[in-house]
């Protein structure tokens, strides 16, 4: 059975269908006002009952927010939203002289086949880069080291895809479905 | 007749109040969680109609938004949540070594006593200035400097109280409020 993934993010889709290899996911183009909320539980429960009430099928959507600790959790739930006013370099201007430069990536999944809300995390943590590194990848990857290395997500897809907040949650959501009556 | 300002912000409550000083305005405590928009109108105009059905009473909200050109419009409708997040010192780092520093406050007013919402605007053009400037005021006023100024408003209080966004979108409903039947 096919399970669509409601996003307006084309990177995300072709990311999360190469995690969910085994799966039949199927784009399903969402353009949706995310509620305001710092928790991205949240905004993922709220997000996939509007897509239900679209789709009308098993469907699934995906939030992810980048937790900067010196900067009190920017730009978290508004990771989005901030990447495309200032970019990854902005927050490379914003971290300039912070000694503290842990972060966090986290995403969760809310996933809707009937009347229940199912939702995944996962995370990923790390710090932020003194500049730009890398090209591959999307969004703050250039400026993302995951803890225990020294290459960012966007120097090294490779770590990305084994390590990545969004690569550990889908794979919760992968086995959920691969055990589950419906697939 | 009273009329309420619903906010969760008491530094907006208290500035406005002075503004309106001819009217009988009261404090509405009030949480709400906005919409996600670009436009500030749109913001005010859904948490009025959310404020109304609470108050039942003659009541107005305002939304205020620092667009930075450089930024893209960044803070822009997030400006209360970015500020709480990385502050006035925030915007100066971002800014650091950029040529334009022009910005716009917007504010709007929105109000409703009855079926229909009626709106007010105002701006207030400047820019960013390098570092914090002054301790009076709230929120951006440490790093906005008017257009033909050399003070920001948070060394100027008196500069502010004329050429505000929010004294001049106050005033523009203070005069609405006078003439109309309903005070």
């Amino acid at each position: 059975m096919a399970v669509y993934f409601a996003t307006g993010n084309k990177n995300k889709f072709i990311e999360m269908k190469s995690y969910l290899k085994d799966i039949d996911v199927r784009h399903y183009e969402f353009r949706h006002k995310e509620i305001r909320s710092d928790s991205i539980e949240e905004i993922a429960r709220e997000a996939v009952d509007a897509a239900y009430s679209e789709v009308k099928k098993p469907v699934f959507v995906e939030d992810t927010g980048l937790f900067i600790e010196s900067l009190n959790g920017f730009p978290g739930t508004y990771s989005g939203w901030v990447y495309e006013k200032i970019g990854a370099e902005g927050l490379v201007r914003l971290m300039r002289g912070e000694k503290n430069r842990s972060a966090v990536f986290k995403t969760c999944i809310a996933y809707r086949s009937g009347k229940k809300v199912l939702t995944f995390s996962g995370e990923c943590r790390g710090s932020i880069s003194e500049k730009i590194l890398g090209k591959a990848g999307f969004g703050y990857d250039p400026v993302f080291i995951p803890e225990g290395h020294v290459q960012s997500f966007a120097q090294s897809i490779n770590l990305k895809n084994k390590l990545s907040h969004r690569y550990k949650t889908s794979e919760k959501f992968r086995r959920y479905l691969l055990k589950s009556e419906a697939i």
